[in-house]
């Protein structure tokens, strides 16, 4: 830290993403990525506008935000897009939650809802996951309190149903509740079609998984005109230009072959069906997961040395150490291949240690 | 605005990006964009991500690092990359300025500036340009606060030379002197050889001018190691993976053929000798600039007017309502063909309006 950073921040716990080392080739299991690449039509749009780069993108993204609407069945002013999800995320964060309203979302969640919170100086609660890992909708009712809920959740890969969703929304009036659905496309039910039926609802998503577009960062939030308007100020005072042509195109392009990556959906559903039978078979307790990732312990071996044994076979996945989740490693869903590969290293690594 | 936005953001006027109207085809002068395309290698390089989308970007943008540390011979470690250069402004206002060390810079540059420091909740100064609309380095002389220079400055298009920056950051050792160097590459001498000797000055430059990239949106900002991980540190707790994969490789390829951006500058540089002079032969004034862009007025036409005549007649240019500049318009240098062009429609106006 150099001596004229500022105080407000010096306090800081920066998010850490997934490792992605260069030593060799790797499984690469460890980010919750796609194994799939993008449709052809991507990277033909993408090379339409190569030759136009010369020019700004287009602030309001129109022709992006359009084709979301169409596919989403919204208006096109009630969608924001952005620079990746953890973007929208932020000005999510920023527009609708201050001392007055702070935030409460599980102790268990994606890890960088804290650090936004620290980024925006917002008091949070953090409430835990009942025994099963799983959301007790009954501590988010009438909590008088910004919500946040990754739904699927992460790294657990748990679903609540929309239903419990919609109480959730209901009885906090008087406060957005955000809902993350970064994994929705892999077996949940979407909020956004209560978005016209609540003011206070807002609904993130991304391309980075369903949609194979990590790479090119894009994410998106659906709600009220009015919610959306309040993210526009803020995307407007900080990065009016915050999604590149590139992207914006990729983006149409992929809403065109929607059906591609539902196929995509498919298959990564059918290898987690799969993987999920496999990994029971050989002990291990698996969360029942709706999201492109598994979430899994072995009485057997510890979270952290199955993680360490894995990525020295040349399988990275990924390990967290907060006490509570710490036997456990959370596995991305990638092609058949690359589960036949994890579960036979597993096997190796169970044999080793006997 | 929601009855859900916060109070913190409530009073926040957004900056407004340069219009990008689809009535007709304009002669596009009105953004500071480069009239050339990238190289050829930019798209190659492009393509060559597309098939990769599905795989998260770098979030060290190693490779471009590498590149631009070689390119301006400063070390990895003293480079951040950013998803324009607006991001890398907003974190260095949020990372070096506060109540304590609040900022000051010019009534007349970047209109950004204002916007990024009410957003982070900075107090500032705007200190008045001279009679000239020059800055007066007097002005910033152990002024005891975190200081913003836009150099060349904008939309004046004027520029300090490097000895009286140099000053500056020597006169504010216990501040951030930032040195916003967006138009450097059309005739101004860059600050980045002193970040070595001055622990306090950090550059922010970008590819969206000289290096026709505005619309793949590739900031960069240079500074003493300790200063760029404090930069770090708030990328890391905004958005870890701000810069997409196309755009990193777009950025390496960019600075592989360095001289064919060199060669545009020189390009640009001469057609704006040229354009001076016509304007000068129908009696405007135009500042002596060393950006992409001149900052002209006429007696015989108002800012306000002349722009809105041209735009009438399919020529885009940039006019600004506050009073001290209201008289006028600021021209982007294009191509030979675009600035005729310009010239001949304000013959036009000027003829017509006689």
């Amino acid at each position: 830290m150099s001596r004229y950073f500022t105080d407000k921040f010096a306090s800081l716990t920066p998010y850490t993403p997934g490792e992605q080392p260069r030593d060799m080739q790797y499984v690469k299991l460890n980010t919750n990525e796609s194994p799939f690449p993008p449709s052809p039509a991507v990277a033909a749009a993408v090379a339409a506008e190569c030759g136009k780069l010369q020019l700004y993108s287009d602030p309001e993204s129109t022709a992006l935000r359009a084709k979301l609407a169409e596919v989403y069945g919204v208006k096109p002013t009630q969608v924001l897009v952005s620079n990746g999800s953890d973007e929208a995320l932020n000005f999510a964060f920023m527009a609708f939650a201050d001392t007055h309203s702070p935030l409460a979302f599980p102790d268990i969640t994606y890890g960088f809802y804290p650090v936004f919170a620290e980024l925006n100086h917002i008091p949070y609660t953090q409430i835990p996951l009942k025994e099963d890992f799983s959301i007790d909708p009954a501590d988010y009712m009438a909590i008088g309190k910004t919500v946040v809920i990754a739904n699927p959740n992460a790294p657990t890969g748990l679903c609540l149903p929309l239903a419990e969703i919609e109480k959730i929304v209901k009885s906090n009036p008087d406060n957005v509740v955000i809902v993350d659905e970064a994994y929705v496309d892999f077996g949940g039910e979407s909020a956004v079609k209560l978005v016209d039926s609540y003011e206070n609802l807002l609904v993130i998503q991304t391309f980075s998984k369903s949609r194979s577009m990590a790479g090119a960062r894009l994410g998106f939030a659906i709600g009220s005109e009015q919610l959306i308007a309040d993210l526009n100020t803020l995307r407007y005072s900080t990065n009016p230009y915050n999604v590149n042509r590139m992207t914006e195109f990729a983006g149409v392009a992929a809403l065109e072959e929607d059906d591609y990556y539902k196929q995509n959906a498919q298959t990564i559903m059918a290898n987690r069906r799969w993987t999920i039978e496999q990994l029971e078979r050989l002990g291990f307790t698996v969360l029942p997961s709706k999201a492109n990732f598994l979430f899994a312990k072995s009485d057997r071996i510890h979270g952290e040395k199955l993680y360490k044994e894995l990525k020295a076979r040349g399988v990275l996945v990924r390990h967290f150490t907060k006490e509570r989740i710490a036997p456990f490693v959370r596995i991305t869903i990638g092609t058949m291949a690359q589960m036949e590969k994890l579960i036979e290293t597993i096997k190796d690594i169970l044999e080793a240690s006997l």
